[in-house]
Formats: C-alpha cells, sequence, structure tokens
C-alpha cells in the first residue's frame, strides 16, 4: 500500500463535501464502522488494519495532479479546490486496537470530525479495516481448526491483487498464522518467509531423485522435498527416503527436513507416507500438506487421523473464499450542536439494520475466574462501568432476556484506545508479530463453544441502559414524525 | 500498483533461483498462465490485467533494500545476491489481449525466458491475471444480465484493499461498466466517476427535503436523489418529487435526474415509484438502483419488470462473491536443448489437470457468416491453420466427438500477441475505455447460448493433430517408465 491514496475514495464524498462547503455545514460528528454479521457464520471476528488506516489518514492530502484532475472534472469550483489544496485530517479517531476479538455492532473505529473530513474518508477505512478483519477472522478459524499445528499463508497468487496478497498475509499473520510465502509482506512486516520449492523445480532436472539430491544439498538446514509431481507413493515418497537415507548416511542429516504433500487424498496419502517414513526410520520428518485447504478440510482430516503436521493454506484464506466481503459499514451517529453530540439514527424496516445513536464506547465484560468474555457492553461515552457493583445486562431487541453479574465477579475493559487526536496521531501499532500474540491471548478469552466453526454459541452485546433510552427515543420521535 | 513489485513473489521462488544458479541450470523455458474452470459455472472468462503485468515485468529489479534483506535471512550466498543486484529480465511474453473472450487451458500469457527468470515472475504474473480476470468476468456477466442498461461499479469499500478496489474497477470496466465510485481508478485509468451522495448527506440536514433541494442546487445538471434514508414511497419519493416540480416551476429541470433506490423490495419499490413519477409528470427520471446486487438478482428483477434504468453494484462484482478466486496457473510446457523446445508434460490422477506440453499458440475458429466463435485450437508453434483447406476438429479428451469445417466456411485468428521480446516491450497497451470497447466487441462472437448465466453452452477448446501426439506420446512415455 503505497503512493497517495488519498483520492481512494467514493466521487460521491467529494461531491458531498462541496456540498457542506457550499453550505457552510461543517460540525463536528461521530461516524462509527461496525459490521453486522460475523464472517464465515462464526461466533467472531478479529479486528486487523489500524496500521494502514493510520498511514492512510497520515499521508491524506490532495497534491497539484489531484486538483488538476477534479478540476478537469468540472464538477468542482476554484473556491472548494482550494479547500482541497489545503486539506489535511483535523479530527479524532477510537479505535479497538488490531488483533481484538470483536462481536457485531461494535464501533470498531470512529471517527469525530468536521464532517467534510469525516465524509472524505470513509471509504478507504472501510476498505482497509474490511479487508484485513476479514482476513485475520478467516486466518483464526484456520488455525483453529489446525490444533496448534503451524498454517503457512500461501495465498499471494490467488489473492485480489498485490495489496490484497500483501496486506492480507500480514491479517493472516495477525490471525494465526505462522508466516507467508510472500517475500514483500515479509519483507514488509517483518514476518518470516517460508515455502520449499515447486514441481517445476522437479521438472527442470532429468529426474525426480537427481532434484531432490540438488535440493537437500542447497538447503542442508531445512529439507522439505514436494513428492507429488509423478507419483505420491510410488515414486515422491520412495525417492525422499533415498535421499534422506544418503544424507544419514553422510552423517548430514538436516535439522528439519520431511514432504510436502500438494495433491491427492490427504488422509489417506499422509498415513501412508508417514508410515514408510517412520519404516525407514525418520519418525521426525515432517509432513505438510496444502492443496485447496480451508478450515472444514483441515478439521475433516484432523477428525481422520491425518498424519500433517504442517498446513500450507493458500485461495481459501487469502480471499476468504465461503465469505470474500466483511460487510463493515461506516454509519452517522451525532452531531455536535452546541457543543454537544446529538445522537442521530438510520432507520430501517429490519431491526437488525437501525444503528446505533450517539458519541459511543465499548466495554468488554470479563469472568473474573477464568478471564472468558461475558458479554460486551456498548455504552455512551462519559459511562463508566464499576467493577464493584452488580450489573444488570439485556438483550436490546428481546429485552426479556436479562441478567445480572454480581459485583466483584467481573472485570470490564474498555475497548477502544484514541488513535488521533486533533489530527495528531497518538498511537503506536506494535509490530504485526506481537499484534499476532495479543490476538491468541485475546482468542483465549473467547469459550470454545463460541469458537467451534459451525453453530457457534453467540457472545452478548448489550446496549448500556443509557443508550438504549436514546435509541428509543430517536425511534419513538420518528413513529410519531409519521 | 506502485512502488518496487520485485519482492512480491513467492519465497519458494527465490530459493529456486538459488538452486538454479548454483546448479549453473538456467536453459530456456516455457511457462503458460491458463486455467482450468470458469468463474461462477460461466461459459468464457475475459483476459485482463496485462498492463499491470508490463509493469511489473518493466519495473523488475532488487533494489539495495531487497538485497540487504534477503541476506538477512541467512538463506542466499553472496554470489547469489551479486546476481539478484544486476537482474533485469530478458526473455519473451506473448499474450491474449485485455478484453478478449477466453476459456479454459488455453495459454493466456506465454512466458518464454532462462528458467531464473521465468521462475521469479510467476507469482506476481498470476496475482495480477487472476485477480483482473476474475472481475472483468464478473463484470461481463452483470453487464449481460442488465440488457444494456449501465452498471456503475461501487465496490472500493468492500474490495479486500486498495488495488482490489482500483484495479479491480478497472477490470470491471474492461468487462463492461459505464464507470465507477473510485475516483483513484478514474483518475489513473481515465474512466467515468460516478456517484451521488450517502444517507449521511440527508441525515446532516434538518430534513430530508432540504438535504434534497440543496443538493439539486448544487448539481443542476445530474440531480439523482437517494430516496430511502427514512421511507422510500412515504418520504423519499415524495420529496423528490416536490424537488423536481420546484425546479420545473422554476425552469431548471436538470439535463439528467431521477432518484436512487438502496434497499427495500426493488421489484415493488421501483414500479411505484415509477408511477408516481409518470403520474407527476416526470416519465424521464430515471431510477437508478443499488443493493446487494449480482447477475442473478438483476436478471430476476428484469423479469420481474422491474422500472430500473441503472444499476450500482457493489460487494457482489467487487470480490466476485461466488466465486471469488479465478484459479490460473503456471506451468512449465518445454526447456530448451540444443536450440529446440523439449515438450514437458505435469502429470496427475485427474485427466482435466494433466498439462498440454510445448510451446504453444492458440487459434479462434469464427464462422465466417456471423463472425461467432466455432472452436479455438490450441498449437505448437509454427503450426498454421488454413482458412482454404478443410478443418477436423476433435474433442482432446472424446476423441471420437469429431467435426470437420469445409474450407471457406470458417476464418482464423491467432490470439497472442507479442509483448516482451529480448526482455524489451513491444506492445503498447491500449487506454482501458478502449479495451472496453473492445471487450463488447468479443462478447460479440460469443453464442447467447454461451452467454447465458445458467448451464451455458461450453465452446470447444481442441488441440491440433500434432499437440495432441506428442502429449500422448508423453503419457505413453510415463506410463513405460512405470
Amino acid at each position: 500500500m503505497t503512493g497517495n491514496l488519498t483520492l481512494l475514495t467514493d466521487f460521491y464524498e467529494l461531491t458531498m463535501m462541496q456540498g457542506y462547503y457550499k453550505n457552510n455545514v461543517n460540525e463536528r460528528v461521530v461516524f462509527d464502522v461496525f459490521y453486522r454479521q460475523n464472517p464465515s457464520d462464526g461466533g467472531y471476528a478479529i479486528c486487523a488494519g489500524l496500521e494502514q488506516v493510520i498511514e492512510y489518514v497520515k499521508g491524506l492530502h490532495f497534491d497539484y495532479e489531484d486538483i488538476s484532475y477534479l478540476r478537469g472534472l468540472g464538477v468542482f469550483d476554484e473556491e472548494f479546490l482550494d479547500y482541497l489544496a489545503g486539506f489535511h485530517f483535523t479530527g479524532d479517531i477510537y479505535a479497538i486496537p488490531e488483533g481484538c476479538v470483536i462481536f457485531p455492532m461494535e464501533p470498531l473505529v470512529k471517527v469525530v470530525a468536521p464532517i467534510m473530513e469525516a465524509q472524505l474518508v470513509e471509504t478507504a477505512i472501510l476498505n482497509i479495516i474490511n479487508h484485513q478483519s476479514l482476513i485475520a477472522t478467516k486466518a483464526s478459524r484456520v488455525c483453529y481448526a489446525a490444533q496448534g499445528d503451524p498454517i503457512m499463508e500461501f495465498g499471494l497468487r490467488r489473492a485480489q491483487g498485490p495489496d490484497a496478497g500483501t496486506l492480507g498475509a500480514r491479517a493472516a499473520v495477525i490471525g494465526g498464522c505462522a508466516g507467508t510465502s510472500n517475500v514483500l509482506c515479509a519483507q514488509e512486516f517483518d514476518i518470516p518467509a517460508l515455502g520449499t520449492h515447486a514441481h517445476s523445480w522437479i521438472m527442470s532436472f532429468e529426474d525426480e531423485l537427481t532434484a531432490f539430491r540438488k535440493y537437500a544439498e542447497l538447503y542442508p538446514n531445512n529439507t522439505t522435498l514436494l513428492v507429488d509431481t509423478y507419483d505420491t507413493l510410488r515414486s515422491g515418497v520412495p525417492h525422499a527416503i533415498q535421499v534422506f537415507e544418503e544424507l544419514r548416511d553422510a552423517g548430514k542429516m538436516p535439522a528439519v527436513y520431511g514432504i510436502r504433500l500438494d495433491s491427492g487424498d490427504l488422509a489417506y496419502l499422509s498415513k501412508k507416507a508417514r508410515k514408510m517414513l517412520d519404516d525407514a526410520g525418520f519418525p521426525d520428518a515432517a509432513i505438510c500438506a496444502s492443496s485447496d485447504l480451508d478450515e472444514h478440510l483441515i478439521d475433516s482430516l484432523k477428525t481422520q487421523g491425518a498424519k500433517i503436521n504442517s498446513w500450507g493454506v493458500g485461495t481459501n484464506l487469502i480471499t476468504s473464499k465461503d465469505c470474500p466481503a466483511f460487510g463493515g459499514v461506516y454509519k452517522l451517529a451525532a452531531i455536535e450542536k452546541n457543543g454537544e453530540f446529538v445522537p442521530k439514527i438510520k432507520l430501517s424496516e429490519n431491526t437488525w439494520k437501525i444503528t446505533n445513536p450517539g458519541n459511543k464506547t465499548v466495554f468488554r465484560i470479563y469472568d473474573k475466574e477464568n478471564h472468558k468474555i461475558k458479554a460486551d457492553v456498548i455504552a455512551l461515552v462519559g459511562e463508566t462501568i464499576s467493577e464493584d457493583e452488580d450489573l444488570k445486562l439485556f438483550d436490546p431487541i428481546s429485552t426479556w432476556k436479562k441478567t445480572t453479574l454480581p459485583a466483584g465477579s467481573f472485570t470490564v475493559r474498555e475497548l477502544p484506545v484514541p488513535v488521533f487526536q486533533n489530527g495528531q496521531c497518538v498511537y503506536e501499532s506494535p509490530k504485526t508479530m506481537e499484534i499476532r500474540q495479543i490476538c491468541m491471548k485475546e482468542q483465549e478469552t473467547l469459550w470454545d463453544e463460541s469458537r467451534r466453526l459451525v453453530n457457534p454459541h453467540i457472545v452478548y452485546v448489550d446496549l448500556s441502559q443509557k443508550l438504549w433510552e436514546v435509541k428509543n427515543e430517536l425511534l419513538d420521535a420518528h413513529n410519531q414524525g409519521k
């Protein structure tokens, strides 16, 4: 993600900006980024992309070519173009840090800024957060299925363009992958670069055995041989074993060695190959598998007792194939009048599509004993939740669903942190591998019931009593207006 | 897509390159990019991305930071790093031009280069071609469903990262979209920038009517009003009509005007809105629809007689939601020995996964009368197909399926064109809007039976007799080796 991304915005953001400019409308407003449904019918999502949002906001400026281009469209007047030429972001941004577990309806990113600025940044922020949160979530699911085996991100060739490959691999590592085959991503984000060789390596030598020998000679510390170019069990595995025997005889056993299966029935082949390797005296030879894998296939292979130690996952992870869009939206929640934020609501015939109004924050309630998530509470800024008082929770739609957490039984954490204040960045992103660690700890706060791949338990996201009242007042007011 | 993309490659390409380097293996080879299955179960695909492939190949070089980074990995030796520091592409590339209709198994891009170079470029070429061909194909399907109505690409916020939004919108326009909301894409590729306003525009004024009036005042030539913020038929459409009446009374009717529906039942709402607009004397008010559209939904709305004149399509197009990966692969087809290309084959237990060996080209056979595609023939370079002789075609797998085209009844076109020769670019990409025109003409060469959305007729892609023989000889040789 390089170059000036200021024009990475929808055209209507600029036409609306000009509209606000000409009508002298530039109140401070609150916009929330939130999503409505967990990807892949899961029980949670993982937040990612904030580092690139920060980079984008820091870099915002219309350069000479941008202004010339916009002028050429014949839609914008000179006074507005002058304003754009001097544009920079002056607002505040709050966000839930990358790697955190998140749930529907929670403001992941909150932009508090004059409406012209808040409007401009909508599209790029959504683009970045939607993409990376999608892939981080998918990676978390794939890693969960692999039960601790390392997952290697191998999807660059099938990603939706260069950024999707590079930022997608970053997000995949945040979600739990051990590393990526994408060298540009590995370089940029200081992530392990992983990989072995392709079928073309085998095919470019006179025979498979020679190709294996040459590879082992070259990479004596990590010798993983791809065994399915001609015939996995009759050619590939026997040749690999032959090379391992030669290395053993020469006293040159690699620290890390093994085979990679890239086609065929991975359950059957891995069990057969495991036995062949064990019988030949190579019980520590690793078996790596790749071939259109996703969380469900890995889960199934695990159930079938496949003898696979590490997994290369490409297309299905880097595109989140079963659910290739995150669905995050950016909605106006409040407009400042006389120094106070007046809550705004967007109606819909679908109850779950009605927005939560006001300038909000999110509290996470943990079980004090095991530090698992009990519920999240969306509240108005300024509200607090005391750990020393009983906490009443109720479902914001089915309000008869109530529960009370006794004082002292829970801990509270406010999720969003300040990222920009008055246009200045006040947040330093951790390194990607640090975010990965954060994310692993975050996932431990989920009950297994919420992590399972199919039909997971849904974590409650409630509204504070005060926010619920504000929302209902606005709904009533709209209904009376009819 | 900016910055140095040389490291946008899989790590194994570099470890294999070092392997070739150390073994003095650097014969010229032929690699083919091809795909095996049309996206979305369609009858064809559209080729796109070549312009960015050219840009990528032209820019190939390892800069100082790249070399330092690779050195730091502790896997590459200095001699090889020196080689990389002086690396540039010296090979040939042939490609089917952007916007062309393509079918499975055809070499879309062919790289003829020393194996070290050909290996390095694999991942990025696949990434670019896979992504853009996917989106161009999806756009072509969506435009086909819309039966000539303009389609506006609105997906940036849901695209898989910035490049996916920008290059995806480029590909969508190649496939037939009228323009995009993405300003960066519009600027970079000289494409119409499209859009109106969002719900937040309406919500930022005291009421809907005021917001509409202000918008009409601002954009007197193109006044499209979003009518679903509060209540489409009871509030949005009546207020829009009121504004249009005010404009008419003032003698200021916009050249282009209308409404946009963004939620609800688009068939019902568009018919009701059409009637309200007609009754008020605005039969030329356009109705634009958006809201999770794809080709099937548009097709269904057309069947239901929805009164919609133009369509904004976002998520489902920009991610190709039902099929988010194109599946293009890059396979070794031949290795030069003593000045001749020796064909190579990659076997598989799946017949359709076996590659076509040799240095190949593709001929397209058109019906001379109506210029529709009769079949494609993959042949070896040097073969020709004469229009003055009978042409025998046969299915490469079910060889009993044969047909003969009489001399004079067909025309022949060789699809690939030279793009790089000896490392020099010899091809100039047309502008994106020109490629869009080419693509429209290309689609006219398809029979309707191959364009339909569900269960289309499959166009035959045959092998020349000579190529078929070469392939069978290699298969026999492998089987005898067992």
